[in-house]
């Protein structure tokens, strides 16, 4: 077993989402965890992510229990910020611990009151659910339109780290991410796991889009509760923030791979950018590029969609200085076309993984990587009907 | 007849596209006319932009002919300045104008050679077919994906102003547009006209997207060519830039009609904002989101996404002064949902024209409107295969 010590967790269906399905998870620390989280950029902001803001503040970075809803964003509704704090209450009588070290998290439709009552009613039901195993039920419980579970696992020197997202749909973390809840037993302060999760969110979350929507109520959350043991030096923090960096990118390639719709995951290296800032930007347009996506989906080779979605990024580039790489397959060289065999590389581009190279040459050093997935008929059938 | 005086206008199929529709437009001014344009403002630009700007340059802003194909961008290729430079000879030697004097202006696939000798077989038919009255010939040979074609008249005090584009994919015109040729028989200076088409592009087709994505080809093109005889006065020159701006707007709002695989035109008007850069970030916040587009498509009232896409938008406003009304029907107040009746609201969302309505309470005065249309499965597509 991979988990973290001292942690416990569980789901149940609370009746919050109308197919009876868990959508309502828990997850408790036996000791109050250290605590860092990084919160959505959109500006408007659901109920949860001001109470949870709050809460960190007031307990000065320490949480000993994560409430999650899905069907049900608490967003834009009469009663959000009212129904949050009710909930975090709630635990917080039910577990014996501070109101303030609950943090409360919701996902799903925005502008629908979340009905406190279905949480006081499942509660009792949860607590008793608490079990060290059930780490797998609570990833699934805050599942919306997601096709599958996304955890991921690591560890350093011992401490383990193992994380929850979950997608599919309004997925252009920036600054934040959308629900991601990462657990370690090592002994951080609050201090120190703000460095590493922005760290590790920035090469990861903000690396990702599936349809370049902001969420209002996008959460991400590092508890590290100590019950490892002894503070880790200098060695273990850099390969716990290894393991974490591991966790976290495994969980953004997730959620792009599982993209509403999505048929194929995009893995985009951009290169040679003057700036970290150039490449991300670089990155972030052709993962958004509706162009760029269809076209991955239909396996057309049509490296000028790339080009552009790049030359309106607002990076500046020389194109005449662009390699342009399409499942190691070269493309484009200086800006222009190159010959390659156009029924190997489609056969290529049938694979459920695409790789986009995008090398600027004699720019500069700075490069990233960025997930995002394809645009298919599947994303507008399930959008088209969302929230009726 | 509302066509500008002194201009005439031809077509012809060069061989250019696969299918045999015709591919190569000309216009010609009898006299050379003063000359505005905007360009693409993506980084990667393609060969005609640049001989155009240079042509514009050297001439001091005089035009005698335009010449456009479709088919082919002429964009990241080892000949494309080669080509539209050869291109602007070979007119300029048919006609007897100066080379600076001829724009060359492209749209199709990027990245593929444009044959100069396909021009140039098909140049002397062309010349031979030039009438005044085949202005619709040359508003069909330049259309792409479009299934409409685009074309808008008015006049001011018997000048007249008439405007043809094309869509209807990769379009979200920034400080520039898709391709867009505008005549008026107006005797003014280029200095003039650009300030005319500057204020017409920032209402129109700087208010458009269709899939957010910005074309290396954009250009807008305002001739004019004094044809009618004296130049006019204030007034007249108050109503002329009216008369563009409604023959602008009008193709503006054809193109998002029109967009690929759109069902829908949605219009967006954002009232009460901070700042006029507040309102258009809005607007084209919402205009880009595929989860309002997905929604509207579906008549799905989820106004929650359009609070959502605002929010994203980076322009500061609070959530708790924002009204929403879709069709008409409030849907939103104060940031909350408020009671609207179902199926009557998704029959009205059923039309073909989606009003959203976007106003911020007590903040300021600067308001905008936006077109954009709804996502469908008809854009994907047309867009996983164009190339193939």
């Amino acid at each position: 077993l991979k988990l973290p010590l001292g942690y416990r967790y569980a789901s149940t269906y609370a009746g919050i989402r109308k197919v009876e399905k868990d959508d309502l998870a828990l997850i408790v620390s036996g000791s109050p965890a250290s605590a860092a989280a990084v919160f959505t950029t959109n500006r408007v902001q659901a109920g949860p992510v001001r109470v949870g803001k709050a809460n960190l503040a007031a307990s000065r970075g320490r949480v000993s229990a994560v409430l999650i809803n899905a069907g049900n964003a608490n967003c834009a509704n009469r009663t959000e910020d009212r129904v949050a704090l009710e909930s975090c209450r709630l635990v917080s009588e039910a577990l014996g611990v501070p109101q303030a070290q609950v943090i409360p998290s919701s996902t799903g439709v925005i502008g629908v009151e979340l009905d406190v009552n279905l949480i006081a009613a499942a509660l009792p039901r949860l607590v008793e659910r608490l079990s060290p195993d059930r780490f797998e039920d609570a990833a699934h419980a805050i599942m919306t339109t997601d096709l599958t579970q996304k955890v991921a696992f690591s560890d350093a020197f011992g401490i383990r780290v193992a994380g929850m997202t979950k997608g599919s749909g309004m997925i252009q973390p920036n600054m934040a991410t959308t629900l991601c809840f990462v657990m370690t037993d090592a002994a951080l302060s609050p201090t120190v796991l703000k460095g590493m999760l922005k760290q590790a969110t920035a090469r990861s979350f903000n690396r990702l889009s599936v349809d370049g929507e902001t969420s209002t109520n996008d959460t991400a959350l590092l508890l590290a509760n100590g019950a490892f043991g002894k503070k880790p030096g200098e060695r273990q923090a850099k390969a716990l923030q290894s393991a974490l960096n591991e966790v976290m990118e495994s969980l953004a390639e997730q959620i792009a791979r599982d993209g509403e719709g999505a048929q194929k995951l995009i893995v985009i290296d951009v290169l040679g950018a003057a700036t970290d800032a150039a490449a991300e930007r670089i990155a972030r347009s052709i993962a958004n590029s509706l162009l760029v996506k269809t076209a991955v989906h239909g396996s057309d080779a049509n490296w000028g969609r790339i080009l552009s979605a790049a030359g309106q990024s607002g990076a500046v580039f020389e194109p005449v200085k662009v390699d342009i790489d399409l499942q190691g397959v070269p493309v484009c060289r200086s800006g222009f076309g190159v010959d390659f065999d156009e029924p190997t590389l489609k056969a290529k581009l049938d694979l459920k993984e695409c790789h986009i190279r995008f090398r600027i040459r004699g720019s500069g050093k700075a490069k990233t990587r960025f997930w995002s997935c394809d645009l298919t008929k599947g994303y507008i059938d399930i959008n088209a009907s969302y929230r009726t």
